[in-house]
């Protein structure tokens, strides 16, 4: 059976505006029948980098079906709208081509196909060029879930010539880890582009640079083994190192945020015994991880 | 059949309280079959004109059913609790007669019934009577999508007694164009209430004039056509004029808001004379107006 | 039938990342059929009290089926997650055993029954242990709805063993009332702990302490009686005592916010005589409560 029966939202339109709220008119008037998930509207203005690795986080979840992704500081200039058809037809993400769906299309596997979104007959009559999401990308969706096949979109285009996506990359340099953060998050857990693997070996206390700061951070399993104003190294959620708090943001504690570099070192020996003497005291107040 | 299958909420209830979510369980328990879409809940408190504005906008792209409205600054007092019928029965709008609702019905064709909600066998027991979305607003929402007929909510009154809504009219003034700021957008777009073809004649540039101080904005169809800095004067997704800037917000480069009045007016021949050697610099660097 | 058809959602996940989408995204690949409410996600972050409260004042408005609460400043260590079947299996609570279910538990009149979530072959896998709502929580919920019973989601536990919520009691004191704000919502209001029928002698002004401050406040029944700068004591629409404002704050007006001590006292003499004359010279500009 052609269509899908759920449609994603993913903008950076805030919920001050009636702009959501519209998008759903839209999609259910045309099909009434399908679900909506809003996966998140708060995306900063403008900020394609960061939707697109919340795409990327939230892929594996989201329901089969259309995602419509809208960040588009481009609108109505030469930049394309494009959808794009993953896993064998079970998704198609709908949206810009400037980098915001490439993250995602990448951790699933790829795209088998994709449109420039040129058939006009699927869109509004809009009033200005400007909302993309309501004239264009909306009705796109609710037609293919209605049924409309990709085909019908608009004009084939190779996947390959689609803007990627830049993924920062964390490197080794002398025996440290350049890493960045890529996410923080409204409880101020800061997300690195590290697999917790890359610092197996830098033992249960690590050194977090980040510009003229050094910090220790210790490796734990949740946030309630650190003490107050201590910092933590655990794996996330999505499997990825945060740096981390216990009821309190460690983008505060560190004054970082999404897309500054930090780098991870190993302890010198002197900070080692240090650290060591410090646990051995504070045992009895604190818990350790096993 | 009678009856309506959607339910569009419009409040100035915010997500920080339960109220928007008690509304939804109210409707549901009552028609667990009907869909509701969420317009916007963050209208500033007491927004009334903003609100008005807002649902104006948005009445072309709704769902045919019942709109709920509710910024009610005089709950409980002597403010009549309302419903409006529209679009020969397509549309009921519910909410407080204090000129909210008035913008979106004259949008769509004027009222063909309305009536007080005085049938109180209808709405919900209330603690207090603070409350009338809850206890008044969403329960005859609900009731509408479940059959219930229009004349049944309560006592029939006059639409030519329901209070107004206050829609700026822009007026013209020594060849200059006075207007106002209807709506700031969470990128910082000013819409105007002036139709496009209103300054058709006034050329590629156009003086703003707020306050005491005096811009030029240059006519473009894009954000991207827009250099750092400079304010364009679009025609926006709702088809007005609005003040607009790239990537940034107008609002800010101006020191502009709802409500604020702006004047337009046409360059004088000395400020044609410099923005047009101006521009034949920079036209390396931008893009024109095709 | 087993199974129950809604699952209305309660966090502080905030709406700025993904957090409310995965989690719906989730239940929804579980049980596409099931209705989902937000009743609300702007908890303050770790805010077990707010978010307790708020359940409790909204959950005779609930739809009937499952209610998932996540406020988790505990969880992965030592804290339970649990499940509560209330009002002879027409509900179940779903969230972390830290006191946030218990106001709403004892609101419809206590558990029937209660399990610890062990059953993890009803979770899915996860990359790290922080994010239960999405990996225990969701799953739960959405595995009841699709008619899993409640026996099979783990382990037995005593209802009288779960952590009890703390709610404050107000008390008398030399013949005032000494109470608290148990909540302020968007627009400033500040719900207290008192019942309105323990102020019913104090007359039709009662004097409120906060801190180093006295106020006069007057009892009325709508906003609108109120003249500016005037504080206000109403039943609010949960049937508890308020302190208002018309049109603006009270909790700036008063520098009053949630868990504030507040002292209710009875005017003295000389305030009562100053208070009738001060009134008898404004009625003509005000509305006297009836």
């Amino acid at each position: 059976m052609p269509g899908f029966d759920t449609i994603t939202l993913l903008t950076d339109y805030g919920t001050s505006d009636e702009f959501v709220g519209v998008l759903k008119s839209v999609i259910w008037s045309i099909a009434p029948q399908v679900r909506i998930v809003d996966l998140c509207h708060e995306i900063a203005p403008f900020d394609v980098r960061g939707a697109g690795l919340m795409l990327a986080r939230s892929a594996q979840y989201l329901c089969p079906g259309v995602v419509v992704a809208v960040v588009d500081p481009g609108v109505a200039t030469a930049r394309r709208a494009i959808a794009v058809e993953v896993g064998d037809g079970m998704s198609v993400l709908v949206g810009p081509d400037n980098g915001l769906l490439a993250p995602a299309v990448a951790m699933v596997g790829g795209a088998s196909r994709a449109v420039e979104l040129t058939n006009e007959a699927l869109h509004l009559p809009a009033p200005g060029p400007t909302f993309a999401g309501r004239d264009v990308f909306a009705p796109i969706a609710a037609h293919l879930c209605n049924g409309v096949l990709f085909e019908q979109l608009g004009r084939r285009v190779d996947p390959v010539s689609l803007l990627p996506g830049l993924l920062p990359v964390s490197r080794e340099e002398d025996g440290a880890l350049v890493a960045e953060v890529l996410w923080t998050d409204r409880y101020g857990n800061l997300q690195l582009n590290v697999d917790p693997e890359e610092v197996d070996t830098f033992g249960e206390q690590v050194a977090v640079v980040l510009g003229s700061t050094r910090r220790i951070a210790r490796r734990v399993e949740t946030y309630g083994e650190l003490r107050t104003g201590e910092v933590g190294l655990l794996v996330d959620s999505y499997g990825l190192a945060a740096l981390v708090a216990n009821r309190s943001s460690a983008a505060v504690e560190l004054h970082a945020d999404a897309g500054d570099q930090v780098r991870l070192e190993r302890l010198d020996e002197q900070e080692t015994a240090t650290q060591r003497a410090a646990s051995e005291v504070i045992v009895p107040f604190g818990r350790r991880n096993g």
